[in-house]
């Protein structure tokens, strides 16, 4: 398309060797940890200030020419394959911490800043940031995805940790939104508007985000039950006395058959919740015989406990490596990676119906869940040398969602719309999805954004 | 205006009775909590329904009439006031609670129900609404403007405590937002968009709400200090720490003289920081602990503690009275009551030279601050027989919103824009000012909704 050419030896001129046509870039640009296939850009941009993000998307509104900003390429929905080719633009040579305010709890990043290294950085200063998604994710990256994870049930989901932005527009202009106040009510939310959008309305190229003071006490302990349910019995009654833990991780019988062959461990082969408790020495010790007490109350068996470091990340390893682990029970295997989020009260009933409509096909269910949340991922594989298998595996995971949707939940918790739900949009938000599209027209109505994600437009 | 007398007759027709254009009616939806003038619509509909809504919406977008959504009229910031005239809905009709998940702990609402009734009846459920602004609010106006309060610095704001939406748009049509799950990542974040646009992108008609544990122990206390600055740096050590304090608010020095005028209390009139602790017994008992000796080190006197319901609601009383303890020292002034937030590294700052600024003024300064955010307010008076008076004292107000900006926080915490914020938009937004107008427009390209109220069009 001639266009995106025009738009390239333009872009060419400008940014000089920031701009790469080179094959290896390309396609480690269209690459993704999922099913889809190789999808390269026609050229990468590897900008290194706010100012090349604003003008390199000038030049391409100006030739309409597609644009899909890179963080790590760690998403599992494919957000950042440039399914309408264009431009890439890599932030992630923008990987400063820009300014840390210790007593305002906050910092200010650059979006190609990874989670592990802005905790490095913020290790000998007794602050923490807290959102954990698994992968070692850009923070511009998880912004736009609204990451969570593992910690989410105590300290939220990108959400609720992005005080402010500052966001290149679909017209190369640059807006800050938010500030470093704790609150407003002076406007609109374009923070909230922008963090989860997925490149669709602006690119992300600075980041305020909320810190955590680090805990006095860390502990972790791990505990079986007798099924699913019982498990998640026991995690509503603790999230009810409103204890805060700090992790509640669920792993199936299947899951943990795979981590103990994975990482060496000898778990029971049963259904686990994995606990952290992070507070004062005192309050960790309560919130720990609470949860021990709750525990019993539903069968569980004895906490095993961890409170040394070395022993808690061995604990947390082995939660850590579950896809590993799941992958490494068929290693030649197309993996999918779904995940749902339902009503707490309902996620029993989603998960024994999943394993079950798993099992009814012949296949491993593989279940971890961000239990405290009502969030659960499966994974599933699919057969490549059988003619048809992706597919049913693909109807394993839609009915996965259609149930979550059926219960009040949504179609995804934490992965994102992507390319992998966006069949799914309509039938979550009904009308609500012509709001959404009405939001993008008028933010990008060239549609030069991450043109294919999150709302289908006509 | 004959499109707004045009929609009258066809929403009398529609509507029957439950339209009305009697003049006390008319006039009690002109009033505000504010100096502006009285500003009558020039019909009230008492909405019944989510249907009701839509029709009377359609009708109105039909005949390009005005729309204003009205709860309980106890904005301060005269968000309500059809300033355009037109036809206000009134929500308070709508006030049922329709659905309790108490395993989910979230509670379906409509929006005329007011904070206060939620909270009765929740009552013997062992649960509560956390969000307290003070006023008596209805549900779905404390969702519009973003409201807070006291509670805020440990449960959050509406922003983190509305769940879903059900709003009526521009034209009528019905959308849903959000989910019962507790979070997700499917798409734009719809809820948090209307959550603080204060009816200028559709009327909110049903709020699905986050709540809360009633918390076993329950304490509360107050301790003097000799000025602004060491009560600010307790609080922000107390912060810092990860204390998770319910309350805490900071009362200066000239507030507290009129509090005890008022209520007949007798607290040393000095700078005063009140204090709430939730938690089990022996956490409340080791955040008691911790928060006295860090008040003990900035040189705060001794707390005077209330543990019983009827003492701590007395001490409450004399916080929640501060506005009328204010009033009473000049009744029949024109009191400007205003809001703003700062980071809290500037908070001390921020305060001391407000003070200093209404001082050199000849004014006292009531300020009254939810410390822990960053938050506070500022009562000062206009006397209505010195012609200029009223300007001078906005003059004031204006002073301390730029001093906010200037200080990297926004020209309203909590208050919201209404019509008294408004000229502060451009100065706080900058570009993205145009934004929200983009979206304005995209929503609602009539400007029907709450016209003249966050973004200035045109």
């Amino acid at each position: 398309m001639s266009n995106i050419a025009d738009a390239i030896q333009a872009l060419k001129a400008a940014m000089g060797e920031k701009l790469s046509t080179a094959r290896p870039d390309l396609e480690s640009h269209g690459t993704s940890e999922t099913y889809y296939p190789l999808t390269p850009p026609d050229a990468v941009l590897f900008a290194t200030s706010t100012e090349d993000v604003a003008e390199a998307v000038k030049i391409c509104a100006a030739h309409g020419c597609p644009v899909t900003a890179w963080g790590t390429g760690t998403s599992l929905e494919a957000h950042s394959l440039p399914v309408k080719g264009g431009v890439t633009i890599d932030l992630s040579r923008m990987n400063r911490m820009l300014e840390l305010r210790d007593q305002d709890l906050c910092v200010r990043v650059q979006p190609g800043l990874t989670r592990e290294e802005l905790n490095v950085a913020l290790r000998d200063k007794g602050l923490f940031f807290p959102v954990d998604p698994g992968a070692n994710a850009s923070l511009g990256g998880m912004a736009a995805t609204r990451a969570s994870g593992t910690t989410t049930v105590r300290y939220g989901t990108m959400r609720d940790n992005v005080m402010a932005l500052e966001v290149v527009l679909a017209d190369g202009r640059i807006i800050r939104t938010g500030s470093l106040a704790r609150k407003s009510s002076a406007g609109y939310d374009l923070t909230r508007l922008f963090v989860g959008s997925e490149g669709t309305l602006g690119v992300i190229t600075e980041l305020t985000l909320k810190l955590q003071g680090q805990p006095d006490c860390i502990a972790a302990a791990v505990c079986d039950f007798a099924d699913v349910e019982s498990a998640v019995s026991a995690v509503i009654a603790i999230v009810q006395m409103g204890v805060p833990v700090a992790r509640v991780e669920l792993l199936n019988d299947v899951q943990l058959r795979s981590v103990n062959a994975y990482s060496g461990t000898d778990y029971p082969e049963k259904t686990h919740l994995f606990f952290e408790f992070h507070g004062s020495e005192a309050g960790v010790a309560e919130q720990s015989a609470t949860v021990a007490e709750v525990v019993e109350d539903f069968g569980g068996g004895a906490f095993r406990w961890a409170t040394k470091t070395e022993d808690r990340n061995a604990l947390w390893k082995a939660r850590h490596t579950a896809y590993w682990a799941a992958k490494a029970t068929f290693p030649t295997g197309q993996w999918i990676v779904t995940d749902v989020c339902v009503p707490i009260s309902q996620l029993a009933k989603a998960i024994t119906e999943t394993e079950a409509d798993l099992a009814a096909h012949g296949r491993e269910a593989h279940i971890l869940g961000h239990v405290g949340d009502g969030n659960y991922h499966v994974l599933i594989c699919a057969d490549p040398d059988l003619s048809g298998d992706l597919e049913d595996t693909l109807k394993l995971a839609d009915r996965m969602a259609e149930r979550a949707l059926a219960l009040g939940g949504t179609v995804t918790g934490e992965h994102g719309v992507g390319l992998g739900k966006m069949k799914h949009m309509a039938a979550e938000h009904g009308e609500a999805l012509s709001v959404m599209a009405a939001l993008k027209r008028s933010l990008d109505p060239q549609n030069i954004l991450n043109p294919g994600k999150v709302v289908p437009l006509n």
